[in-house]
C-alpha cells in the first residue's frame, strides 16, 4: 500500500485525495497539509480516512512511511516544494504549471535527475477519455502522417482581472494545457509560434495586462501546422474539442454534455450544452492521471507526463506572448 | 424523344411534368389534360413547353405519339383511367393508391396484364436518397438477416376532417407508404398486421371516423417484425425516419434539414428542424422515379415498381382497418 | 450514519457494496452474507471496509444495528427474503424482479405495509441521465401531451438458453425494465398490450420455449400508445434508446459510448459504438438508486420506486406473454 | 425575358448555363461562345434551347438583344474580357478571381462604375445553405459580436502541379473562396494576415513553388480573429465547415453528404463521408447566385457580391502569399 501525502487542501488537492481514496486501491493519503486549514476540510479529511492533517508541509516530507507527494499548493510555490519534496526522497506529482520561470523550473528539472525519484506534472487532459481516443487514432495510424492539429478550448466565464494579473495570463494559465495537448496529439515539438490576441470579453482583463480571446498557430518539427482558438467565456459552457487532420484522414472529438437528449419542438431541435464546469469534465481524468502515477512508482516505470512535459508547454506559452508583444513569429529556440 | 401526356394538372401532376421538363432529358411532355383548367396551369403549361393543353384526358389517349401517361387525377379516378389508358396502349405511371377497392385494382392488374405495357406506381419514397441507402445497405448483407423494421412516419400537419373521410383514412392515405417501405426496405412480404389507434391530435377526425395517432406492428414472411409509428401532426415538422436491424447490425435514417447549421448558446445547442413540407423532403426522390420510369420504357426493363407493388400495401392497409376494428391481429390473406 | 447489510455477493451485490461505500458518505455496508461465500469476495469485502461477511443472511436480519438491507440473492428468492426482512423491521432495497409469482408479491406488498418499512425495487434505469432528460422534458410539458412512447432495448449478447428457462423469459427477465420505462418515462398505466415475437438469434432459446426478438405494443391509461423493440443479440453493442413524441413535439435519447471521436476516412465517416457492458452503461444509475433509498429513509420520504412499481411490470410482462402465445391482445385487467 | 450570353463553354459556363435554363424562369440563354467548340458542347446547347453558338465572343457583345454576359472564360482574361463587356454595356456576371493583377482589377471597377452596370462576382459559397445560415445567424445576433471566425477547407484532391503554377497558387486558387468567407460571415474587413504553410501532400506542388497545406489567421477591423485550414488533399472527401463564435455563442456548420444513413456494426458506427465533388456539393449556390443576380438586374437593385467583393480577398490572399514568403504578419495595407 503506497502512503501518499497532499501539500495543499485547495480544490484540487481534495479531488486527487478522492480520487487516491476511491479509485486507486493499492494507495492511501496517510496526511494532507495547508496553511490555511479549517473545519470543513478536517471534515473532508476524516470522512477520506486520512490519519494526519497538518499546516507545515515540511511534516509530510518527515514522514518516511510516506513515499509519494502530491503538490497542489498555489502556483507560485509549485517548483520550490518540488525540489524540497525530490530532495526528500519522494515521488512527485506536481500540478501545472511547474513554474513561470525557466530557471525555476530547470532547477526542479535537475533536482529530480539527482535524486532519480519519478516526477509526473498534472496535465490531466492526456487522461481524457476524449483526447485519448484522438491520441489513439494519431498513434495506430488511422489518420496516417499528421497535417493539421486544431484546438478548440473555451472557458464558461472569464476570471476576475485579478486572477490574470498573477497567473501569468491566458496563454500560461489556460492555453498551457492546449499547448500540452498539441504535443500529446501530433506526437511532435512546436518549433515556432504566431498569436493574435484581442480583448473582446472583459476590458478589465485588457486593463491587467492580458487578452481574453486569441488565435495561436504553430510549426511542428515534423511539419505538421497546429492551431489552437481560445476564448475566456464561451455562452454555451466549457468548449474543448480537438481535431487531427493528416494524410489519411482526420479524428475529430467533440464536447461531452450531461445527457444524450434531443428535444424537438416547433423552436427547432435542441441537444444538451456541453458540460460547463471542468471538475465535471474531467473528473475522470483526474482519477486516472494519479492511477498511473501510482503505477509507475509501483512497477518503477516512466511517467506518462514527466518533468520535460512540464518544461515545454510554458516554453510555448512564452514564446506566444513574446509574439502577441512584438507581433511577429517567435521560435522556441528564441526562449530557452 | 419519348412523348408523355399528363392527366390531372393538380400539384402532383405539375410536379410530375416539371421533373420531366427539367431532369428527364429523353422524355418529354407532350400533353396535360384537366377538367378544371384555369390560367395559371395554362401559363404553367406554357413555360414548360407543354404543346397541347386540353380539358378531356381521352385526347391525350387518343393521341398516337403519346407513348406514355402519368396519372395524377383524383384518387377515385385511379383505376379506371389506369385501365383506358392501358388499353389504348400506353406505358402508365399512376400515383398511390391504384384504388381502394380490390376489384378494381383487380381489373387494372388484368388489364397491364394483357396489354404487356409499363405500370409503375408512385410510390416515391423508394427513390429517396436516405431510403435507398438503408436498402443498399441490406442489399448488401451489411446489416446481415433483417431482424426488426422500424419506420418513422408523422405529418407536420393534420389534414381537414373533410379529407380523412374520402381519403380511406390515415392507413390508405399515410400509412400506406410505410407499409410500402415495410416490404421495401426488407425484401420481404407482410403476413399478419396488428394495429393500435387513437385521436390524439383532432377530435373532428375521429368524428370523421378516423385516427390521427397509430402504432401498427407486422409479422413478415421471413420472420422479420415490423412497426410503424404515425401521427398527423408533429409540431416540428415532416418526420420521416427508418430502421432496419439485423443479426450483423443496423442501418438508421434521420430527418433531412435545410442547413447543417448548429447554434450554440446558453439556452443550448440547436440544430434545424426537418424539412417541413413533403415536396420539398421528398422533391429528388420525384424526380428520380420518372427517370427509372422512361427508362424502363427505352430499355424494355422492369419498372422498379410495378402494379402488385401497388396492391400489397392495400392489402395491409385494409388489414390494418380490420385489427383497429376488431382489435385482433389479422392475417394479410383474410384480406385477398 | 445509516448500517446498511446486502444480502446475495454477486454481482449486483458487490456493485451496490461499492456504490454506498464510495458514493454514499451517510451510509456504511456493515454486512453482507452469501451462503456461496469465496476467497475473492472476502477480499473485496475487506476492502470495502465492511465489518461482517456472513454465509447466512438471517444473521443481517438479526443485527439491530442494521437497519437497511439490499436484497441481491437469486431471483426466486427475492420475494421470501423481503418478507422476513421487512418483517424484521429492515428497510429494503430489493432488486427486480421482485418475483413472477403474483401471490408472492401480494404478501410483499402486505407485509410492507404492516410494517410502514421503506420498500425500493431496483429499477436502475429511472436513475439514469438519459431516461431522466426525457422524464424531466415530460414533466416540464416540454413536449406537451405524451403520443407515443418507443423503447428500443436490445442486449449485446444472447444469454445461455439454461438461463432463459428459469429467468421467465425474455418479458420477464429484460423486457421488464422496459415496461417500468414507459411507466416511468409516460406517467400513466398500460392498459392492454400486443407482443409480436420470434426466434431469429439463437434456436436453443427456441428450443427453451422464449422468444429472442420481439415487438410489444401498449395502449396506455392517458390514451398514448406504447412501443418496445427487443433483441437479445445487437452486434454492435448494448442499445439503449428512448423516445416520447407529444403534441408539443419529443425529446429522444440515443447510446452512450466511450467517446465523441469521429474518425474520417476514405471508408466512410465512424464514431464509437454505444457502450457494451450494461455496467459500464448504467453505473451512474445504479449510485444514484442506492443515494435515493438511503435518502428517503434517513428523511423519511416516499422511495422513488416502490413495491407496486414492482409490480406492475410483472403484470404487463405476463399479459405479453398470454398475449404471444394467445396471439391477440390482451388487458391487464385479465391477469390481476 | 432577360436574355443572357455565355463567354466560355467549359464546365463552370455549362452549369451556369443550365442553371439559367433550368432554374431561372424569368432569363433565357440565347448565345454561348468558346474559341474551342466541339460537337459535344453544341450538342449540349441544343438539348439547352440556346439560339446560338459562337467561336468568337464579340459576336455575344455585339448582339443588343442580349444584356448580360456571364464571364467563364479562362482565369487570365476575366479582368479584360469583363472590361469589354461592361463597355459594350452588359451586365456582367464574372466568375472568380477576377484577375491576381491589382491593376487590371481596377480597371474592371473602373469601367464598371463608368458604365453604370451591374457587375456580380461568382463567390457563389455566400449563396449555400449552410454558409448562409451561419450569416443569417450572425445578422440576426444569434451569436452576439463575432468574436472568432473558423473555416476548414479541404479539398478531396491535390491537383496537377502543372495548374498550381499558373492559378496563383493555393492562396489565390482556393483559399480566394474562404476570404471571402471570412469577410461575409463577419460582416468585416480582413486588416492583417499570417500565414504559415508547408508541403505535405505531394512535393511535385512544392517544386512548382506552392504549398498544399495551411493555416491563416486574420485580424478583422471590428475587433474578431480569423483562421482558416487548408488541405489540398483531405481523404475523405471534400470538406467545408465554418463556425462563428461571439458573445453570445456559436453557430457551426458542418458537410453535407449523400444521405442521413449510420450503420452500427461490430466495427463502429458509420456515416456517410461529405460530398466528394465540389459541383455536387454547391450546385445548389450555383444555381441561387444566378437568380440573385438576374434579379438584381430586373428590379435595378445593388448585386450582392460586387466588384469590390471580388477585389477584397485577392488583396488578403496577396497578403497571405508575402506573409508566407516573409515570415511575418502582413497588413492588407501593405498591398493596396
Amino acid at each position: 500500500m503506497l502512503k501518499v501525502g497532499i501539500i495543499g487542501a485547495g480544490r484540487i488537492g481534495k479531488v486527487h485525495g478522492e480520487s487516491i481514496t476511491k479509485y486507486v486501491p493499492s494507495a492511501v493519503v496517510k496526511a494532507i497539509a495547508d496553511p490555511f486549514l479549517n473545519d470543513q476540510t478536517r471534515a473532508w479529511a476524516k470522512e477520506m480516512g486520512i490519519e494526519n492533517v497538518y499546516e507545515d508541509y515540511h511534516k509530510i516530507l518527515e514522514d518516511d512511511e510516506i513515499e509519494a507527494v502530491l503538490v497542489c499548493s498555489s502556483t507560485d510555490t509549485h517548483s520550490s516544494i518540488s525540489v524540497e519534496a525530490v530532495e526528500a526522497g519522494k515521488h512527485v506529482f506536481c500540478e501545472k504549471p511547474i513554474d513561470h520561470d525557466l530557471d525555476r523550473i530547470d532547477a526542479v528539472l535537475k533536482a529530480v535527475e539527482k535524486a532519480g525519484v519519478k516526477y509526473q506534472v498534472g496535465f490531466n487532459r492526456r487522461f481524457d477519455h476524449n483526447f485519448r481516443a484522438v491520441r489513439q487514432a494519431v498513434k495506430d495510424g488511422v489518420v496516417g502522417e499528421p497535417h493539421i492539429i486544431k484546438i478548440t478550448s473555451r472557458d464558461p466565464e472569464a476570471p476576475p482581472a485579478e486572477y490574470v494579473k498573477v497567473s501569468g495570463g491566458l496563454f500560461l494559465d489556460m492555453t498551457i494545457h492546449d499547448f500540452d495537448m498539441v504535443r500529446y496529439l501530433s506526437g511532435s515539438e512546436v518549433v515556432e509560434v504566431h498569436a493574435y490576441g484581442n480583448v473582446l470579453v472583459d476590458p478589465a482583463i485588457g486593463e491587467a495586462g492580458d487578452i481574453d480571446t486569441a488565435i495561436v498557430t504553430m510549426k511542428l518539427e515534423n511539419g505538421a501546422l497546429a492551431v489552437i482558438d481560445n476564448s475566456r467565456e464561451a455562452a454555451y459552457g466549457y468548449d474543448q474539442r480537438a481535431e487531427v487532420f493528416g494524410s489519411k484522414g482526420a479524428v475529430a472529438v467533440s464536447n461531452d454534455s450531461s445527457s444524450t437528449a434531443v428535444i424537438s419542438t416547433k423552436d427547432g431541435v435542441k441537444g444538451e450544452k456541453p458540460l460547463y464546469f471542468f471538475l465535471e469534465r474531467y473528473m475522470q481524468s483526474f482519477a486516472d492521471e494519479l492511477k498511473c502515477f501510482v503505477e509507475a512508482i509501483e512497477n518503477d516505470t516512466q511517467v506518462p507526463v514527466n518533468a520535460n512535459d512540464g518544461l515545454a508547454p510554458v516554453l510555448i506559452g512564452l514564446a506566444a506572448k513574446k509574439s502577441l508583444l512584438e507581433g511577429r513569429p517567435v521560435k522556441i529556440s528564441e526562449i530557452k
